[in-house]
């Protein structure tokens, strides 16, 4: 849907879930640093849950690019023409990410039958597969239009590739949370070009030839990761000060003893041990 | 072979490899989780076949663009003019998976001779070969048919990149299953280049230079890989499932019990446990 | 700043940077080699001073960016133009190296809360980012400033993998002294851009599109290379040089003994023992 | 030197250094199989020694490129021009092969002082290195003599992320055997560049601009790799029977027996144990 709406739909759905693993990956961090493998089962079903909102957002983006007014409604070819492309692009998009979700399920729920990892896999290949449609996506657009869709893949194989490491690396909390702030970027990216490409509320259309365009939007989109940073790290923080807190307020589980005597290792671990 | 046939033939050889070994990679898979290191003697008898089968295929492609009639029959240069380049470029590309399948059988014949890891480099390096004449082979033609083809490259170097973690990382079942899905996505789509370049059955042709085709052809390669995940994923639980009931009706060897306690394993690791 | 300034500035702070990380990263591996975690304290508290430093440069770099005479003083755009772009993009490269120096305070200083390696992260990002906004930053520039600052590209994405990579090789020497060579080659060049388009003293210009300045440009990029390989060679020479005569002369911690136990324990790694 | 015989040094040089190197591997693979770090004190000896004549040939080259009768003579500029470019570019190239040279001695030799990579490292620098220059070094040529430069980069840049690999993933023989590899590709295909772009004994010139060639070209560089593989793979055999042999004429170390153990681990590994 090349409208303003056909960008902010997936923004936001890059963005709740980013927003989301920004508290779960905090959480376990925290959890699994106070106690060892204790929340297996409630953990478990959250994932199951996780993954299932991830495939019910691929199923409507599925049915919004098909069945909105001037979506192709499953017609492929019509009198040996291509009828809409573009949506059915965004159609395969969505497509890979519901195979991801389902994949997430299977993975968390039948734990003896997939593999661990190639959860995994499959969403590095469903991001890049993402990427891969952008980037051929783009020939003869204007400048500014190719160059603000360019930016997105840089997020996008930056993120497949980091998802693809922790087949390897796996509940790596710094690639969890690299992985994290790229798909916030990606979200709020998504409403950058919706707001550049169609601009709401009257505002002025932007130059799309225009050299200073691309290279501001080139900074922006720096500036977007910041803000994706801030906001990953700010959720971290309060992740971390909610559970300090519990814990002093007596009922909860995690330990401050347990992260101090954590912290000592990883004192240890920063002056001089070879860990290598 | 610039027909269609030339094309049926290494997608088929293809295809076969990829439908085996998304067969093969699961049992291993469940034998291994099952009982440790038990059909050591029969698994290795089955490799050297395999690699002997891939061995013939190569060989197969060899002679086929070697001799077929209007082949260059082992000629190379006629009168300072190269012959039938085409020819023996593709025959090139087949030699280096005949060395890849000699390679294979020498690994899993003589494990005392051949250090493990030399069958998966050179299995890249044949990859890679393909993928690289690959991408040099295309210049001066339509955009279609430069298209089609370079789409392909995609599928080479992500299986050499994988293949060559696997020289580090060995018996990776995530790693293997993603080889396989690559194989297979090979295997289909040489036959989708073959139905594009050379319609069959009086098939209207395709216009070479439309810049939808285009868009329609990045777009179902995509499909083709979600077809081959889908097949990697049948074949998968359909080992599973033979392999459970196998045990249930008594004389097998893998123990669902195994496969439970493996279970709890993987859960654990699931929950909290710090394995990096 | 498009002036000579404005070059030796960031020049200047990436140089001593590298100079004191090519003392520190020598005295931290002979340290740990002859007595394990000992100098803990002391060595965090230099590890936070260090950061604090990084942060005071990078402030000094936005505020030099944004209120020089004719910088945009934090106005952004100014009737529906952009108001200086290039220093609104350096401004953008300080800022992502004051947040890694900020991460980088926080986890020396509270190593139960930021977990370990996203510091690198957060580095290799910064690094990557300067060498994104470069390379989109020298369209429509002549041909010598454009490869100049090219070249300047390959420190920066170099770099960027280098650092990326001890988030899981945390504290491997090699990684720390090639990611400070680069550094202080990085430095280096940044003057030597300076003294390129801004020639000082009467300097001659250079011709910016004569083919042999650009052969020579890129050469001259490979013996800045040597020249900060030699300077880090030849600090780690001296600061093991004055551990051994701290040692001779008494009263000092790193023990010849421990050193030379190593160097049989390093002997025995090189010749044939398998630590695969 | 632009001349046969400018291509032919460092032919040469590359491919004694691969010969060697393909006798050297897989005899401290099968040492090492048969009995752990035995040969410490003479191996050691023979990698310094090695070392010091890869240094030599980085020094020979070196002289060569300023001293033969057109070269520069150390002259850099003369009245504003730069002298001899080309002469200094492999002059760069060959001093960092003598820095790599002259690091392996100093870490085989003081392995207390270097730490064990930094030699891999700087290989894995002077390779790139070579490619680098290469890469901008073939700016308006011809399109064969570009493209036959360009083959040679691949080599180049495979070779150089092996090598780094080698930093973390140390004695590796895939690796290593890889590498010899990619050294004799080089060695051989510096000669085929040198017969194609100075035909010797009358034979005629190639038509540079010729499509046809340039395929051919792109096909002869997997042929020279296939005669790369099968060198390394004789050489290996070789080293192996005459192990065998030593030993059944009783004198030697290397034990049978030692390398049937080995194949029953070896088997062990192939057969469902999970290693990874």
């Amino acid at each position: 849907m090349a409208n303003f709406q056909g960008h902010a739909l997936p923004g936001s759905f890059f963005l709740i879930i980013g927003l989301w693993w920004s508290i779960k990956y905090p959480l376990k961090f925290f959890h699994e640093k106070g106690k060892k493998s204790r929340l297996s089962q409630q953990q478990q079903r959250l994932e199951v849950i996780e993954a299932a909102v991830r495939t019910v957002f691929s199923v409507i983006g599925i049915l919004a690019e098909q069945f909105v007014p001037d979506g192709p409604h499953l017609h492929l070819s019509h009198e040996n023409h291509w009828v809409k492309l573009m949506n059915w692009q965004h159609f395969t998009m969505y497509l890979f990410f519901a195979i991801s979700g389902i994949i997430d399920m299977l993975t968390y729920h039948s734990t003896h039958i997939v593999p661990l990892g190639v959860d995994r896999l499959i969403m590095a290949v469903a991001i890049f597969n993402e990427g891969f449609l952008f980037y051929y996506h783009i020939h003869n657009r204007p400048p500014l239009d190719q160059h603000i869709h360019l930016l997105l893949t840089f997020a996008l194989f930056g993120g497949s590739i980091s998802v693809f490491l922790e087949v390897i690396f796996r509940d790596n909390i710094v690639l969890e949370l690299f992985r994290t702030s790229l798909v916030i970027l990606q979200g709020t990216w998504f409403w950058q070009i919706g707001f550049v490409l169609f601009p709401l509320f009257g505002a002025p259309e932007w130059d799309q030839k225009d050299e200073h365009n691309i290279m501001f939007i080139t900074m922006c989109f720096s500036w977007h990761y910041v803000a994706a940073l801030c906001i990953v790290a700010a959720n971290y923080s309060l992740v971390y000060c909610l559970l300090t807190r519990m814990k002093r307020h007596g009922g909860e589980i995690i330990g401050i003893q347990n992260l101090k005597s954590d912290h000592t290792y990883q004192a240890a671990l920063l002056s001089g041990s070879d860990e290598e």
